[in-house]
């Protein structure tokens, strides 16, 4: 028995973009839907993986924790987005915690399902192996980045990448997750101290703009030239100063 | 026409594992061979890609460079290993400068051969899914290793991912990629001089043994031992003093 309004979401989901109808419809009767509030831990790094997983409202942050108990901010996930699929099928086990910023709706379905899916409508392999491959070149852009550019320009990329995963360049908007400072300071591998200057002089110059817990982006193609070509000032401090 | 020896060789790149027979003598039939020199640009970071490519001998680096200009060592490919694949079905662009290490011989398939299998022969996706997730996981980590870890931590690290892509425990083994000091340092995130020093300090301990380019590791639990706790010595130089 297939929920219409259920089988949409499914559909609107970035793993079965273009997905058959009947593949939607199958979907929508094996899904399992979990609600988990703020705070809480959605996966525990290290725990077996047995199901392909979808947030479809809120969204949630992955930190992995070393061997040594360093712990980094790997991703951010918003609505739509798939998470530990990629361990269903490679080292088996979540990764990383995944832990909801606010209320979150998770879909999920075991993995019989989503092979018996795979092989019946190439296009969600097809799905699955972009999203991996569009990750896959962030991360190796990431790492370039912490070696090569300065905290500015890793905050301001961060900030792009938040504001529309896929790289496409936006007008002003606001970026959908609630975001603390010191979310943005591990995502971009910097200090709180350091991102909440930097942040700070963004206000001022009015490229940015905080209400509650959410950032809008007001000048998105300045923090695209200061990321690219670092010009606008080396520091937030010269930065805010030039601009008036 | 299928060639026996070529569709061998097929079914033993990773890209391929447990596929259907047929499969493999379409692959055969469909193939292009090409031939490098070390020092030769197999892709051009920027370029199209059209075709989905895997390494069938030799071994080459893997090379982004930034708009500001930056380089950084992503990976390094060995026999067996798909590239340019993720980018197929995601960006469409080569993301970094690809580098034959040694003479080396280049498989490649056109785009419309590799969907086409994937249609008939679900297992393929699956291995890309698969591959591709376990570069994901271990990106994730490096990003981590990154901010937390010292830097002989992280050449430990990097020479036991050399040893065995996969992760799996090994006994001393040589590393069949031809090595350059440069090349752990870049890979590792650290200096030049500081690789050195490390190397060096294991050399004397018979962690390891340099034999013209290839690294030989003579000791992989003890790498393994270091890159996890940290411990036989904070430094090289700590190091080596305690072991004679």
């Amino acid at each position: 028995m297939s929920d219409p309004v259920r089988s949409e979401t499914i559909a609107g989901l970035d793993l079965f973009r273009g997905a058959a109808s009947a593949t939607c419809a199958d979907l929508a009767e094996t899904v399992r839907v979990d609600h988990h509030r703020a705070g809480a831990y959605v996966g525990e790094q290290g725990a077996k993986v047995e199901r392909a997983y979808a947030l479809s409202r809120g969204s949630a942050r992955l930190i992995q924790t070393g061997a040594d108990g360093g712990q980094a901010l790997i991703r951010f996930l918003g609505p739509g987005d798939m998470f530990a699929t990629a361990a269903l099928f490679a080292q088996g086990r979540f990764p990383a915690d995944i832990v909801a910023l606010e209320a979150v709706v998770v879909l999920s379905w075991p993995r019989e399902v989503l092979f018996r899916i795979m092989e019946r409508d190439p296009v969600v392999a097809v799905n699955v192996i972009r999203i991996l491959g569009t990750r896959l070149a962030q991360l190796q852009e990431r790492i370039r980045e912490k070696s090569f550019l300065r905290a500015d320009q890793r905050i301001a990329l961060a900030l792009l990448r938040l504001l529309d995963p896929s790289g496409r360049p936006q007008d002003a908007a606001a970026i959908t997750i609630p975001l603390r400072r010191q979310d943005v300071a591990e995502f971009a591998g910097t200090t709180l101290y350091t991102a909440s200057r930097i942040i700070a002089g963004w206000e001022k110059s009015r490229w940015l703009k905080t209400t509650g817990r959410r950032l809008m982006v007001l000048d998105p193609a300045a923090l695209r030239r200061l990321a690219e070509d670092g010009v606008n000032g080396s520091s937030a401090a010269t930065h805010a100063a030039a601009s008036r």
